[in-house]
């Protein structure tokens, strides 16, 4: 084994200092990790117990009992652990890190002598590894301890996890593979790909950067691995318990070679995870017919399959996507965790290639759909994120069941709670780019920071300061190790201020040229020179394509990287009955008292005159007799926050009507 | 046994002689009964096997072999002889009836010698009779058989379908009744309780109206008789073949007693068989709390949770009703079968009280979601009937596949298909009531017919001459037995022409008295008195109430009982970016190449400008940028008829937009 961290110079080290991250932050490290440990512990009053921990326990031998909660229950360990390393790493915490390391302990005396780690098989199923690749998760959750793994050693610098998980990866490389006499199979859900691409980066250990390509390239082939062993388990489904019928191999996007992928079809978290690895092998092979994949799945992902919210997956019928302009707002799943997962896939492609679509796409995500999944307490999640919710639908109408009206408590087994815990302590490493060949720092989000990077001119160090999301100031103060020495900085121009962006340097205003969606400043840096990027926030009606049905008449707001939705609290009931004038001025108005202050929008609306239907209890109406309108003043919050004052409707999307002339 | 014919001058005789419907007549005629016979014997290629003529010559001892189907198969042949004896009333067919009378022996070889009769419980389970009532479907099939019997009865004066009935129904009301040592149950799907009613009708046999009864006063009382089967099955379940929950009462309108019930809930069709039968017995016993029940589920079902077509049930999770308002387009349900079952309960409900509602509802759900539901060739039918149809959606969406875009082929297994046949073979008993204590003839329906009528004045026969649904003139020649003859001739209103109806009686206008929504004419009547009724049929949008969110902003266009739609065939795609100009007039014009001819309506709309997308694959981008329209011709045609002619979209609620004024 060959253990390295030069590689990891590859890597900004940005540290967030930002009055709006700030506080996620906070959260996360004094609520949402203590919580989630909690959970891990069986500890949560009223909450169904996750029995990971215990699980762990009894495989090392440490107590009695049986396997609890589901096949996949080891990876809420490790989403937890990953969650630690990340925070460790920006804020040593030696109590939080001896708990982890005990976790630590008990995982490496869950292992078996050969490396396998899995608790389900080692207490449930001992002699049936690898015999469900479909169904049970084994690699998914060896993906994750591997994430967990690598995190925790960046953050701690410490290597018993690290060499837990080698081992563990060792031995899967010798049980997979193309050579024969391997199982040519893969997992069903994605997820060690882009973990042992992970792994790699910290070991240099290439085994594991092929292994994670095998997964890539066997899957989809012909025959089908799932197929074959779907027919030598008897038909026989884990969660079902009976015989099954053919597995559905879009699912698992198993259905054709990925190369030859152009369409988002199934799983949408499993999706992303598998789009995010090859991403990460595109750029690290030089593999071009994965990169061209790349961008075709990246583009009908994102310009036919992506609400607005930068939530993704339009059917909660297996959690999946299902076609091109079918974004229904209320029947929608847009799960968190798939939104995540794009982020992974849009981080790893801006790796790739610098354009600020990625960017866009990767802020859209998560402003909206991503940190809008969590409570203000931390504490309840959205794992569905609707863009229309009435309550009583979500109650009363089966198909609208999943799309809950209030953030649900966090349950013992569930996936989005850890996963917006991880992805918020990690938020850092999602601001910047460094290409040293091209002497460049790409800012892709705009986030209060303390940075330093390793260019080929020496190393720099860059605060940034930024008003986002209520103001559209950033300021980056630049500190070069060398007085004078030339590098790139480019910084993201966002798709909503529409080009108009602009710079000062030193404060005097500077010209910029543009490629690729970012303003290229590319001068000698000198200590204490200060950038000033200004960009236009201004709130603005958006609307659809007029192939997505679902909006067609209406209008969502924007202001910056937030959507704004209309709640029932701020504009009554039915909020169906009120359209937003087209042509009104939106005006902005920073409310201190509302959720930890935000800007909100308002706007002037029309609502039909309910008098004659007060009159009488018809269900319809000639229109002539019915269509009064009267003005009435709207108001709009940011998405992120709906759902936070009581139960009620919500709309992002608004109809919108003609003004006074009409 | 007391079989009698002498309550059966209740029912006005009337033979339909229309243009519109005599073509339905005959395709049910010609087309649907032998198509189904056909389906009934398996002789249907590339269809499932019905098995339901089998069954019973298995059960007859005249084969060997297996029961096939559903538990409830009998109930296909039950209904296909129940409108085999309405179409022989009124077109004799020595053919059809010799093949009728075949069956009919067979259906006697099948019955148990103490009158049971059940092909399922006679070949699968035998002794395991009258254990899963709420599941097996027992009572339901003898009440379809019931129905067969009356109609095949009252269509050819044969007796021994009859004789077979009540020799099951006394075997019934042996087995249950509030009396000790009886059981206290009653079915999962009702159906038997308006069958014995008019089994009472036309045998007198006060036992079975006292049966139907008891079924009703049961149903919803405490302690549950469901939940208590259901304990002693072991918590078994026929259809999953496993122990399942306690059942959901409500789907089965069992949650409350009938009389304490306000609001429709559970399987739509159920329901609405329930309340039919709830109105016969408060007609036929005068009790006073089940019509009051009657008219809140009547109110709620129709003016909270009833689709502009007629259709009813919103979701199709379990086949139901959600709540108050909620009528989502896209995911209806709106069975066809439910529609039918809403005629039952109108009909009933004009019989106990003549309110021109009662027939609007009627008129709505016949015109629309039930002609609609079968194709032109009678072959192809809806169960779902839509009011916003994606084809892409239905195909790639799981929470729309129930959707269809085209009529589906008629299975062996089927319930909607026969409900059709059945309905438009006795549409004559829906057209008048007469009511000899009011000396009244109520003309609901405006379909060319002639009728005769026993009233205290004498009889009286009538012929109808209607325009409808095309024109608007209906003309009434009344003849009495003797000449000067008091009655009173009660004419619909209908909740479409706004009380722009004139009346001439004789060639010279005439004034009149309104009740009820009825214009009421009493005079003495001559042989050759000549009616007019001229009813305004005016092309107009309608609009939906605020509370029904799915329509917001949207209208619906209405021409006489014809609700309108919009295809892909005449407006493009995607028909979601078409709006119609909320003030423009609609024009009308007669197609007679149009699917057998119809009134097409045209109007103006506007679109969407797509250049701007077509420049760009962004799915979404400044309103400011996109809003451009430009004028488009809308053409609408009947909701009946879509679907006719290839797959495409379809609407009928369409977005409004303001005129040139804008």
């Amino acid at each position: 084994m060959n253990l390295s961290t030069q590689r990891d110079n590859e890597k900004p080290k940005v540290r967030i200092r930002d009055d709006f991250w700030d506080g996620y932050m906070e959260l996360v490290r004094d609520t949402v990790i203590p919580y989630q440990w909690d959970a891990l512990n069986d500890r949560i009053a009223d909450a169904a117990p996750s029995y990971a921990i215990q699980n762990f326990r009894i495989a090392a031998g440490l107590a009695e009992g049986e396997f609890g909660g589901m096949v996949f229950q080891d990876s809420d360990v490790a989403k937890w652990l990953e969650a630690v390393g990340y925070s460790l790493a920006g804020h040593p915490d030696p109590e939080l890190e001896k708990t982890a390391d005990g976790v630590i302990e008990l995982i490496a005396a869950a292992q078996r002598s050969d490396g396998y780690l899995n608790t389900y098989f080692t207490l449930k199923e001992p002699g049936k590894e690898w015999t469900n690749l479909q169904e049970a998760h084994e690699l998914y959750c060896a993906g994750h301890m591997m994430e967990a793994a690598v995190a925790y050693y960046e953050g701690t610098g410490k290597r018993r996890l690290l060499e837990v998980m080698c081992k563990f990866a060792d031995y899967i490389d010798s049980v997979f593979g193309p050579e024969p006499g391997k199982l040519h199979g893969y997992d069903g859900h994605q997820e060690i790909e882009l973990a042992l691409v992970k792994l790699y980066r910290v070991t240099a250990e290439e085994r594991y950067l092929r292994l994670s390509r095998f997964f890539i390239d066997a899957r989809g082939e012909k025959p089908s691995f799932f197929v074959e062993e779907w027919e030598r388990r008897g038909r026989f489904s884990h969660w079902t318990q009976k015989v099954t019928a053919l597995p559905d191999l879009a699912y698992f996007q198993a259905h054709e070679p990925v190369r030859e992928q152009s369409v988002a079809v199934g799983h949408a978290v499993r999706a992303v995870y598998m789009y995010a690895a090859m991403a990460d092998l595109a750029r690290l092979t030089g593999d071009q017919s994965l990169l061209e994949a790349c961008r075709r799945l990246w583009r009908n992902t994102t310009a036919r399959q992506m609400y607005i919210t930068g939530g993704i997956g339009s059917t909660h019928h297996g959690e999946a996507f299902s076609f091109d302009y079918d974004l229904p707002n209320d029947t929608v799943y847009a799960e968190t965790c798939a939104s995540i997962g794009l982020m992974f896939f849009a981080s790893r492609m801006l790796q790739l290639e610098p354009k600020s679509e990625y960017a866009d796409v990767l802020e859209r995500a998560l402003y909206n759909n991503v940190i809008g999944s969590m409570s203000q307490d931390g504490k309840h999640y959205f794992y569905v994120n609707p863009l229309e919710v009435w309550p009583e639908a979500s109650e009363k109408n089966p198909g609208r069941h999943h799309v809950k009206a209030v953030r649900q408590k966090w349950f013992g087994c569930s996936c989005c709670p850890p996963n917006v815990a991880r992805l918020l302590c990690s938020l850092n490493d999602y601001i910047y780019t460094a290409s040293p060949e091209t002497n460049t720092v790409y800012a892709h989000l705009f986030i209060g920071s303390e940075s330093s990077f390793e260019l080929a001119g020496g190393s720099v160090k860059m605060k940034q300061v930024s008003g986002l999301p209520w103001e559209g100031k950033v300021r980056f103060e630049v500190t070069p190790a060398a007085s004078g020495s030339e590098f790139t900085l480019a910084l993201r121009i966002p798709d909503w201020c529409a080009g108009k962006a602009g710079l000062t340097v030193n404060g005097s205003p500077a010209p910029y040229d543009i490629e690729q969606g970012y303003a290229l400043i590319k001068r000698q840096w000198s200590e204490g020179d200060v950038v000033v990027w200004e960009l236009e926030l201004q709130a603005q009606l958006i609307a659809a394509r007029p192939e997505i049905r679902a909006n067609a008449g209406k209008a969502a707001i924007q202001r910056g990287p937030l959507v704004y939705c209309l709640e029932q609290a701020d504009n009554g009931s039915p909020l169906a009955a009120v359209s937003i004038v087209r042509e009104a001025e939106l005006g902005t108005r920073y409310e201190a008292g509302l959720l930890g202050g935000a800007v909100i929008v308002e706007g002037e609306g029309q609502i039909e005159d309910e008098a004659v239907w007060e009159a009488d209890d018809a269900p319809y109406l000639p229109l002539s007799s019915t269509r009064q309108t009267r003005s009435v003043h709207l108001t709009a919050v940011p998405y992120y926050l709906w759902g936070n004052r009581g139960q009620g409707e919500m709309t992002v999307w608004i109809r919108t009507a003609a003004g006074k002339k009409e």
